[in-house]
């Protein structure tokens, strides 16, 4: 017997589609449901048009594998931003983190991921030729990979790096240390190690 | 000076109104919206068609309070359900939950909440008198008060057995007791006291 249908099909479709969002199961996509429909003036209906219109106007740049409502995207076109450096970075997501911390004034490259072998990930999964050929633009001086300190990132800066030999481009990488704010006592061995050896003059 | 913006207005928006969702904060809502960005045409497209077909149709039932896409709503005009028995609860997410564990196949009563002095919620923001006209039905003959087992939802409960005084119906409540599954070692000394009081022959 299939289980009793608990709400109408509309909000049932509400549901399962919530319920595919990270973060959200299926019993915190019932409450977002039922909260949709309690605040229907003040969450439901604007949350509806601005999902429309980011359907409507959302695009990946062509340029940088960022999403913005243009293509080429707002970076991409903002004359202030340094155009001599790419900041290469695997997600949307790190690029935002990037942009939120003001970290740097530059573009970026989308990569769309890492190489992993065990996910079988290649070169050709992820957006680096366009990083190559964006590297041999005679404006661009210096490419700064910006991927997770993981092993698949660490893997994938060094296939880049060889990648980008011969563009003539100086190769970067985020220096590993001491989070801001954090204490020694709950850092792993690598960091603290790493920390020690990359010791800066005081 | 006002923060970067980090990505465009139009997603800029959607993570502004997917942080308002219950569980979701900003850091989640920025990752939901990346994710529907990334998933177009297997989730923010029909996420955007279920939330538009949702505005259009879900309304709240105007005999019990249970939202669905008709009023009076499907359980109210289910014919197969026992029309002489209303069961009390304080919020749609309480008849989902008695409705997915196929509890009771009766009729609802939707509270929109429990009296709270505290909170300045007395009789009149509740759906009361909706419930008396009901119970006054002579088809109804039976009113199960399935509220919270919290101190709000035990003061609306004798609130609304006294209410329901001349109604002509017989009035019951949850039973107290050990969840089933639960281990007697972590339940608390009310529980545990309600359940050895309430105590059934085997």
């Amino acid at each position: 017997m299939a289980p009793r249908a608990v709400a109408g099909p509309e909000i049932e479709r509400l549901i399962q589609l919530l319920a595919k969002l990270p973060g959200l199961g299926p019993r915190s996509a019932r409450r977002a449901a039922l909260a949709l429909v309690k605040r229907r003036e003040q969450l439901m209906e604007p949350l509806s048009a601005a999902l429309a219109r980011a359907v409507e106007t959302v695009r990946v740049c062509s340029e940088c594998g960022n999403v913005d409502s243009c293509d080429p995207c707002t970076i991409c076109t903002d004359s202030k931003r340094d155009a001599s450096v790419i900041v290469v970075v695997e997600d949307v997501s790190d690029l935002w983190a990037l942009e939120r911390a003001e970290a740097v004034n530059a573009r970026y490259h989308v990569l769309g991921g890492t190489l992993s072998a065990l996910d079988g990930i290649g070169p050709e999964e992820l957006n680096i030729d366009g990083l190559v050929r964006r590297a041999c633009d005679p404006l661009v001086t210096e490419v700064i990979i910006a991927v997770n300190a993981t092993v698949e990132g660490q893997t994938t800066a060094h296939y880049l790096t060889d990648q980008l030999r011969d563009a003539g481009v100086a190769v970067s990488r985020l220096a590993h240390g001491v989070p801001v704010g954090g204490e020694l006592d709950y850092l792993d061995e690598g960091t603290l190690s790493a920390a020690i050896r990359q010791r800066r003059p005081f």
